[in-house]
């Protein structure tokens, strides 16, 4: 397997497996003379930690991060940085079960058509602990878009089928329930219907929708490298998104041209848009407004409900998931796609560096 | 702008601008022994050819596509395959009108903030017409699936909110109709929908679906170049993309595991799913059963309708777009989606030739 | 085969055979803003052309180029810029005596084993023809490295084991004699040794040298993406070349670090080095003096001596090439190494500019 | 910088600085089914591990390599393999004398110049150290090489102008002597100079020959991914490295076309050359014979000697470069050149995989 990169000048690498001894990344390209901590980093990667509320897992992982390589006194240096988390709760599960057989919804049967055999501890490579990795990449990223003004704000837009009300929108709120929704109310909904699935050993849904404010325009490229494009595949390279919106989104399929196109004014002698159906990208590349998408997220497949299957034998077999599993995935993947954003503007801010000559030009002088 | 080449080991580059002498790709990595002919991509590159309706842009093309390099005596010789369409009624048009004005919906405003100036003649390398290259590609993309026993179908599944009735599909029906729809009611209906909307100088948008039969399980990546990941990818580089769905797509968001999961059994002797709402891939590996994807296309920005906009000089104006502009995109756009698909596949089956070992010696010896 | 594209931001990508339709390159990745015209183009592959000496093949082409995208009003546009060759003489050779033989010194043996059959005639994609997309995206490189201060000059600095006297260095003579060298005298040494070895039916080989003055220092990656690392592969890259060397090259193997290390000291109020051993490049970054490099060039392998060699059936056979072939290859490589150099720089040059936060901060702002 | 990944298909990345917390190397695509232990690795790790002669640092490393990932009961999975060493002697050194100055020689300069700063702690990323990832690495493609019949022997072919007797040539000899040389008494010359040389505060160079043999024909790609052309990148990415020659190399340069050539020959129903000035490469393609190549390695720049230089401050100075440095890079670095040789190799057997559509439709079927 390749396919362990993302990003063409801001690149990176990620390893590791659910249950091996480590996991981490490798951001290659990242600029010097960035102050960074390790707890610049552990920030973020505590958003995406299990054992945080009833509805995650409750392995018990501190998920406690090293920089490696990198950084020189506190500020980075321009060559590779190395982040490292080590797994501590990896000795005690039994394996037994998923070793021989194929969870429905999981990667199993696909990893050994693949490869032949799998590292079937807890997910292996295909695990969500493989986006510790993304995340501690994210926490830079997020670091270099700070500097440069851009802002990103991802959270629960829907789960189980409960939205969030726009109009009681509180982003302070984000942080403060289990959910990760931007609406206090919403949250308790959908809490109340989490436990009765948990209840019914059975697992949710929803979705998360994410705002860039402050990008400035005329950056992505306009064919294969769209902005969007690179975003969709980053939304939906995260295990268990299978949606990705840009925008409107599906929407515009029922939308006709007169409403879905957003028109230019004037406004305090700047062009702004008077709408923003598009999402704040037109033709691949930025528009000046806010960036917005979404990524549909599938319910976690690990459910203790007894289910119809296959063992590695050709028999089949009748299986309940055991084990440590997040009822939801939803709230602890809003970290996720917030670093994954992070990871393609940046990116793509930095190829937008060579785009004219007389600014080439400039920067050499 | 880097950006205009896509695939890692099965390369194209396209290159061109609607209204230049001409438009082309350049297909790298593809294998020698194929036998291709000009028939073979122009029978593709039709499927997208303006007039051929009344519901599409009257401009007056040929198409007309020449093989320029890569082939000898009739096969594939393993070199770079250069194609090219020369632009033909590239003339006639008065450009005064959108020189210097931002039409909404169009990427007019983000090409003057990305490069300070455009090629501002029909949309420049944001028109459509780019697309021939990658169809032309996608013709011999499709020849090398053919020879694998991968089949793509895909056809617009909605238009103007009119869905086809999967109880009528026909896919002999999808070439026979204007709407490229596997449901001669539904094109019937969209074709009076459209053209009350053409009446109204609106344009109208849809949804594309494509499926991928024999697909061989286990191909794509488990991380970030999942085929998922890359497919989504294809989808939102094409231009009016808004929106990407694998299987199930948004409904997940409000299923539960108990439901969403797909089931495995045995079945004369070959393990075989029992539904397949992830849509043939699971961790980002194809799953053996038909890869199902869904695109959806906003409505032709280009409306006669008076829009309001800038100018270059910051004026608030009112604008009609004049020209012949494509009502609805959806139909032409669906070979698009196919040959995009197609690109996406090679690739992924070819970077799949390495994940083994014992398949690796096998082949050196 | 992949493998037709060169750098990372500033990429090319070369099509062509020798005696196909036509031979291009598809530069992506070019600033907008850039003055070019298809003259620029031209007076690069004019020092190229054949039939310009009795020293070079007498093929009668006049490769003249056509700019068919991403140049509009005179300036590039940055969007991929098409550039194109037809073939005029391409007809009229026999290739029957090397359609099924293995010429020594060629790569006919080594295509056949890779792709199972080839394009026979003329070489095909191995054919120097191939260089004329390289060239041609090398004048556009020199457009951007003129703008940056950038100055490019390559020589032939040894044929036929007569180098050139640096006492008698002459810029101006270089492109005076059919030898492409700094020095008249030399040069005439040169064409007295060709026609002799012509007379024989041989072929010579030599060293052509290039310096590169005006380079900021900084520029280049420490690892992997060295300058000199990247340059090496661009030299190897071309046909022909069986040795490379930046500065003092091979000679430092005997030398010490005493004489080898170049000190530095401050002059006018810059630190300058006291010597240039390193040829301009120090761990893989520009150091701000001349950056040096020579590559060895083989004798043109198309000899009318008879040479033993095998036939397809597997027969011992002798042959003798027939034809119009260069008796010496290195003068008009001489503008292909100025090529590659200059795309190698300028694709630094780019990936350079995101190495320093506070930089990135200034450009954005 | 980006530019700390090699490879296109079997892709690595190192990471890590000379005196930071550890150094590694992430290999991505790394095909499933190798068995690698530690011990592999550490095999190869140790012919570069300081302090091994009297002629090599007395730095105290152990560089005990740990797997962190990719390798599941003792094979390769599939996923990327994390790969790691601690420093440990990291703390002792004082730096003071150098975190100011420009070592002459050295990148201090050039890394200020593009970074803005650096850790200056023995090196930092320039540091020799930065080789350890390589080696690992290569000791992985090894693995993959054995497999595949392709066997790799580097030697230190001559250092300080005292070259081997190739009719003494003794393969078993080379990890023998502290020089690596296949030549016992051409490496008892060596020490006698070396030790000569240490007396008098100085450093020696030299040049490492590697030979391939078992390399099946047509791996390689014909333009700019020439076999030569990567390996030459992969020598010249190598610090201390000035120059790299394929085969005959520069003597090519003062060669003839009738004596350059290699013929062909029919033996024992086999196609071979009947001699190999190529170095078993033709047209970027490996030709079936023994590919050899060789790289000049400069003196160490690190002399105790009085040198020339300037400080941060921009004024004259004179150092001695205290501390444990080799006076003999090239022993240490044979292990480096047939590592980059490996994973260079590997590289391109798997992209090869795809060049024939016969050979790829036998593969899925």
């Amino acid at each position: 397997m390749a396919g362990s990169t993302f990003g063409n000048i801001f690149k990176i690498t990620t390893w590791g497996e659910s249950h091996g001894k480590a996991l981490g990344v490798v951001v290659d390209g990242c600029p010097a003379g960035i102050e960074i901590s390790e707890e610049d980093i552990q920030s973020f990667l505590n958003r995406r930690k299990p054992g945080q509320s009833s509805f995650t897992t409750q392995r018990n992982e501190d998920d406690k991060v090293e920089i490696l390589s990198g950084v020189f006194e506190g500020k980075t240096t321009g060559t590779p940085i190395s982040l490292l988390v080590f797994n501590k709760d990896h000795h005690s599960a039994d394996y037994s079960q998923i070793a021989n057989c194929y969870r429905p919804g999981h990667a199993d049967y696909t990893f050994d058509q693949k490869y032949g055999f799998r590292d079937y501890r807890g997910g292996g490579r295909s695990s969500g602990r493989e986006t510790i990795g993304r995340v501690a990449a994210g926490a830079i990223a997020s670091k270099i878009l700070d500097q440069l003004g851009v802002k990103i704000l991802a959270y629960s837009q829907e789960i189980a089928g409960i939205g969030i009300d726009y109009a009681k929108f509180d982003a302070e709120e984000i942080l403060k329930n289990p959910m990760y929704m931007p609406d206090a109310n919403a949250a308790e909904m959908v809490s109340e219907k989490a436990k009765e699935k948990m209840s019914e050993m059975d697992s949710i849904g929803g979705i998360i929708e994410c705002k860039v404010a402050g990008m400035p325009a005329g950056v992505g490229d306009p064919v294969f490298d769209k902005l969007d494009a690179n975003l969709a595949k980053a939304m939906m390279s995260i295990g268990a998104v299978k949606g990705v919106e840009i925008g409107d989104g599906f929407a515009v399929a029922k939308s006709f041209g007169s409403t879905d196109n957003d028109g230019f004014e004037m406004k305090d002698g700047e062009i702004v848009k008077t709408s923003n159906h598009a999402g704040g990208i037109l033709g691949g590349m930025s528009d000046g407004s806010e960036i917005t998408l979404r990524a549909a997220i599938k319910p976690t497949p690990s459910i203790a409900q007894t289910q119809k299957t296959v063992n590695k034998n050709g028999e089949n077999i009748e299986i309940k998931i055991k084990g440590r599993h997040d009822p939801i995935i939803v709230p602890r993947a809003v970290v996720v796609v917030e670093s994954m954003v992070a990871v393609t503007l940046v990116d793509a801010l930095f190829t937008n560096m060579t785009s004219r000559m007389d600014k080439i030009k400039a920067f050499y002088q």
